[in-house]
């Protein structure tokens, strides 16, 4: 079934950012720029929170050019904002949905592609079942990215390669880093990732023929145990001098409780998330309590997800192309669905592009199965070596101006209106 | 007075790493191979300490081929391994000199190179001054590093201009990563710098035409006023919704206490320094606590000094280069000097390089001067902006493989033995 809708497209961007959010984007840009059906691209700001408020800009002319689509591509963070606003149930409340849709008649809106994670496919699943409900016709589709990997049907998530990339590069610099004092030293590596621990799995990757850094990696799928970890420490210091850890922020003790929160208190964010910082510490603070060595903590923080001088080229050109395949994919009819990258092979790496309905996605999350960690909990198998291997590959060349990478200029985002009285 | 001694050559490097120190090596090496005075390079692994060990390479052998060197110029960190070892002053210890400069004899040293920060700078002072004493015929010379910048009578230190250029593009990539929710918030970006301010300056180089983060900026120059600092957040917030702060590690209040000491334990190093980590979450529990926005805080860490795959192409340049000329200066029967660089010009940038007695250099900082930063304390001048923008200029092609860069294989280091008895 072919769709033959005419109309126009609005495009947006939720949840948290990666350095390839902005390469899907560029990707349905470039496809909807040449397609008969589809009139003006807008774009909104900030997310369905931002449409609510009008607050909107013409992408067909901002990104006419193709030097400008370039750059884009190459920008990180979220050119068009984003938000964390959880629709309600359309039983809750009817009337944000009838003043959507009433805004998408208004503008023409016929396509409609949301680039995001967990949360913001179930803004997708929302709207599309209200579209079916009401009979507006128009293709809303789901373009998956989390640099959390944690979306299912996907063989991986566009923005995870690069962060992965970020990961191993300063695991690697960090292992350079830690290896020059003659003295006994554990070294322990924060790295995001709540529920599931491909990011962090991913530090296995910086191991090379001169060194076995990370000695240790530790998965928020596995129950911590504080005493297994002091002794796998003690075990290998017999042996050798600097060790260096990475540990998922959301590590948990046996009884479910984060190890973070042992020291630091937690927040909840809008989604019911507990908000982490501190697995780092805690664990600084009790291992220099146990072992009587230097110790430090360090947090990779929001570089992870914003590093675009040290993008994986594999995962930028991933995500540009499942950005053009959503456009193609909503000119097939389809609606209601994600955007899903399936691996063919491995060697050479080749991939396909397809969708799942996006019911089958919403507020799911994949983890990393079991039997890619080793037994003991404490490192990975070859098959995730295997598995994260081909998503870091090739460097993407920035451009540079007076010394610092050049990126899009996001005026219409630092100079959003704020009312202080609010 | 020329040199005319014939003999071998001893490099050691010493402090915290950077990402230039292994540019200065290479130097060292290329003149010395060159050298006909030179018969063998030998390293010393572990600073003037792991010399004491015996722990030496043969580094002759390992960089013949310029391949190799090349490699070695793009490794971060340190090649030869540190040592945080502070020679005992002679009328102490004089056990120690006569040890050292019996193996100096014994191995026909004639030549000694040490790449180091000030304290390194003190190691090569009292060498020098002991081989005077004796009259042992060596050309010792110190070779400055650390991206701190806070050694005097050079314009600036190999090492600060790629940290600055680290800072500076993680600032840039921080600021897209904040601009994208539409919520106030306030982010705190903490730098390394104990005294001297120079590198969280470096963060104003991340300001674009688009957006003007960071928007505070302070340096440990100038007393921490708590009260000032929240008052200018709270103007700032009145027109604009993401603030970012830039703040050096060592801030202090006006009574001389470590701002960071408010909230975290601190503790001495072997020389005497307060190490020190938390400013960052002692401002942001602070900030959180008066202002109830959205707050989070980031520690740039050690990828600060690691960071090879964002290097500024200047500071390798002049790191090789100041090597090379270190050799020079020997040859011309220069000893107990540092090198030093000379800025020439600003536009071009031109420099030159020279030495000075290294007695005015160790144990000495050079702090950024009040009149570089702005009448109200929390920000910099445009004189510190003209300063700074030459050193970020550049960058380094590093060789990639299996989507991770290649860096030098450091199998002394990490196989070094290590007993577990100790």
């Amino acid at each position: 079934m072919m769709n033959t809708n005419k109309g126009n497209c609005l495009i947006g961007q939720s949840g948290g950012p990666t350095v390839a959010i902005n390469a899907s984007l560029c990707g349905v840009i470039e496809e909807a720029l040449q397609d008969p059906n589809i009139q003006t691209i807008y774009g909104m700001v900030n997310g369905i929170e931002g449409f609510l408020e009008k607050n909107i800009l013409n992408l067909s002319d901002l990104f006419q050019e193709k030097e400008k689509r370039q750059f884009l591509k190459t920008t990180p963070a979220m050119y068009l904002g984003s938000c964390r606003y959880k629709l309600p149930s359309f039983e809750e409340n009817p009337k944000v949905y009838e003043e959507i849709f009433k805004d998408f008649q208004e503008m023409n809106i016929r396509y409609f592609f949301y680039i995001g994670g967990n949360d913001s496919m179930d803004t997708v699943w929302k709207l599309s079942q209200y579209a079916k409900k009401v009979s507006y016709p128009i293709q809303i589709i789901g373009i998956p990215k989390t640099i959390d990997n944690d979306l299912p049907y996907t063989d991986h998530t566009p923005g995870f390669g690069s962060a992965a990339k970020y990961v191993a590069t300063s695991l690697l610099e960090i292992a350079h880093d830690s290896y020059i004092y003659d003295l006994p030293s554990v070294t322990i590596v924060e790295i995001m990732g709540r529920n599931a621990g491909w990011l962090t799995a991913a530090s296995v990757l910086a191991r090379t023929s001169y060194h076995n850094g990370p000695d240790f990696i530790y998965l928020p799928e596995v129950p911590f145990v504080t005493y297994e970890f002091l002794k796998d420490l003690r075990e290998l210091q017999k042996v050798k001098k600097n060790i260096i850890v990475a540990v998922s922020e959301g590590i948990k003790n046996p009884e479910g409780n984060y190890i973070a929160s042992q020291s630091v208190a937690t927040h909840i964010d809008g989604f019911g998330h507990a908000q982490l910082s501190g697995v780092g510490k805690a664990l600084e603070y009790m291992v220099q309590t146990a072992l009587s060595c230097k110790v430090r903590s360090i947090e990779l923080s929001v570089l992870q997800r914003s590093a675009m001088h040290n993008a994986s080229r594999t995962d930028l050109d991933e995500a540009q192309r499942i950005g053009q395949e959503a456009v193609k994919a909503a000119q097939k009819g389809i609606t209601g669905h994600m955007m899903v990258l399936t691996r063919e092979s491995n060697n050479p790496y080749t991939l396909s592009v397809s969708t799942v309905p996006v019911e089958q996605v919403a507020n799911q999350e994949k983890k990393v199965p079991r039997e890619w960690i080793n037994p003991a909990g404490n490192d990975v198998t070859q098959e995730m070596v295997d598995y994260l291997q081909p998503l870091i590959i090739g460097e993407v060349p920035v451009t540079y101006q007076d010394g610092l990478p050049k990126y899009c200029n996001i005026s219409h985002l630092t100079q959003a209106s704020f009312d202080p009285f609010l």
